[in-house]
């Protein structure tokens, strides 16, 4: 018996036979040199507790951000952190899309809190539209829970829509999260952040990741940027002194400095993904839209299965809210290793 | 402007001159190699997500405790379990020592739980008495938190009066948190273990670290051994999925294969006490008996400033409850350390 999760994620190998990991969205280059170095020199600052502040990192963040030290707080991964702005804010009722990323509901839910879904339609790609406004506006939650791009589907959040959505969170004091952990492997990503409404939006929290732009899944180490200094510190008494190891600090300054790498990280997905998608359509397969370094795709119900007894691991999204066993989402990775899915997945049309 | 804990720790050396930290218990023989080792491997593949369910680890500490694999819930080191516990718990009013470990309360207040406290007698050296069995009785407690060895004191509960205080707590039904995790750096500690009692006493908790034992401070890695297999299901739901990382993982696994390095590390810290006791006595400072590898010391309020100045970190017991500013904690060294710790104390007392 072991404990953790019922909600099956992506990348978890272990106790498989995986040649081929496509169910975790991480960096297709992997982790860069300078990162898996610092990692190796902190092996021998182990007996050394973490600084319980992040105070290097945090400053390197400031810089990078081009925001105030006071709107960063950091956590053990992103993750931690959706559990920490939970804990922290307690709200009675929340809204989130369908589908979305399963961590915002699962934490919710441990503080006791309600989960509506505003259900997105396959019909345009799942992709948010004005429609959204009214339900917004109408309903009875504290808090909104927006993934830009949305995970599994790839899509942005047009960014017209985004700043009415802000607006109209304002007005109706509801926190606005918003999931930003892919939008450094988004195509213009860096464009969409709402990291410059920060100062004048202290309901609008947003949530940061190293674990896919760097390649740093393994290490754990997440941000997150609000102006409400209130809300953080709130956070900060939900978790431990030392929740950010002294590897994943090092790591996070390191990987700071790779901007070259991500421009090349960048440059590798937006070509990648558009082969990918159409050798995915060209087999029959659905592919929906995405500019992000993951792709959503429906297929036949055994597709999964499939793949794994030929050494590939797929994110099933049979326990997405709105998606089932016919979904499944396929991480962007290096050329040689989309071509290997390819040919895997042409094997399995051929079989009937 | 810096969030995360408002309670100063130990071990924070970050922005300070430190030469020598006697703030942190940690393994004075440091990090083992093999540790150390595991670290440099997993750097290679930290562009992968941990096993969320710690697979190869809890079975690697089922065999080392002797408990099933159903017993063992791991977190992102000691600190973080002692958060979850309080989340699945949820008590009314709990009862701990004072002074001890200060998490315990900030853990228990950031859930809205009423913390009461037992004080420990300084005539006594703090050590825990039968006297404890008709207050713990008569209380309205859901919870009772004892740590053994204490910290900051050293002492360990004799273990007659910890029978009487299971039974009572089973009588009563009240959760009895132990925190073992100095135990193993403690004289006798594997045998003063209740790891043996977890089978018929669903309401026993015991703590675990690696940190200490095993100079793994900064990486994060503690577990909990528990009967109650709701509890640990219902502390599993608390945290988010990987929060433990993939270094971390890799790395308790090597270190429960280390032994004899525990071995030589027990014999350090039994010498080097007994010479630090007899040096700091020697200079007219009261130090409180311990059986475990840190000492509580009572001398000038100052001298926690004066042994910086000088390089050296202790910590300041202030803002322990039941302590003061004239209280250090100093942690027991390799004998060179120790004896520049006493060299500079001879400085301080010549300086009168």
């Amino acid at each position: 018996m072991l404990y953790q999760t019922e909600n099956p994620h992506g990348g978890d190998l272990y106790g498989r036979a995986v040649s081929l990991d496509f169910s975790a969205n991480t960096n297709p280059l992997g982790t860069p040199p300078a990162v898996m170095g610092a990692v190796v020199d902190a092996a021998r600052l182990l007996n050394q507790y973490p600084d319980p502040y992040c105070r290097e990192l945090v400053a390197a963040l400031a810089a990078f951000e081009g925001v105030p030290e006071s709107y960063i707080l950091c956590g053990c991964g992103a993750a931690e952190l959706i559990f920490s702005f939970c804990a922290a804010v307690k709200p009675c009722r929340a809204l989130e899309l369908a589908p979305t990323f399963s961590e915002y509901a699962t934490a919710l839910e441990a503080m006791g809190c309600g989960v509506d879904r505003y259900p997105l339609s396959e019909a345009n790609g799942f992709v948010l539209t004005e429609a959204f406004l009214p339900f917004l506006d109408k309903g009875p939650w504290d808090a909104a829970f927006l993934c830009n791009p949305n995970n599994p589907t790839g899509q942005t959040i047009p960014p017209a829509l985004l700043e009415e959505i802000l607006a109209l969170c304002h007005r109706k004091g509801i926190r606005l999260f918003v999931d930003e952990c892919f939008l450094d492997l988004t195509d213009g990503g860096r464009d969409l952040s709402l990291k410059g409404r920060l100062a004048d939006h202290p309901e609008l929290f947003l949530l940061k990741a190293f674990t896919k732009s760097y390649g740093m899944a393994g290490l754990r180490l997440g941000y997150c940027l609000s102006g409400d200094s209130d809300l953080l510190r709130a956070m900060g008494r939900t978790v431990q002194p030392w929740n950010v190891s002294l590897p994943a600090q090092a790591a996070g300054v390191a990987a700071l400095g790779e901007t070259a790498f991500l421009e090349r990280t960048r440059a590798v997905i937006h070509e990648e993904r558009a082969w990918l998608r159409r050798e995915l359509e060209a087999l029959g397969l659905w592919v929906c839209p995405s500019q992000a370094n993951y792709l959503l795709i429906r297929g036949r119900e055994d597709l999964w299965e499939k793949l794994l007894v030929r050494g590939i691991l797929a994110r099933s999204c049979a326990n997405y809210h709105g998606l089932g066993p016919q979904w499944l989402r396929l991480a962007v990775k290096r050329h040689e290793e989309n071509r290997a899915l390819i040919a895997a997945l042409t094997d399995i049309g051929k079989e009937g």
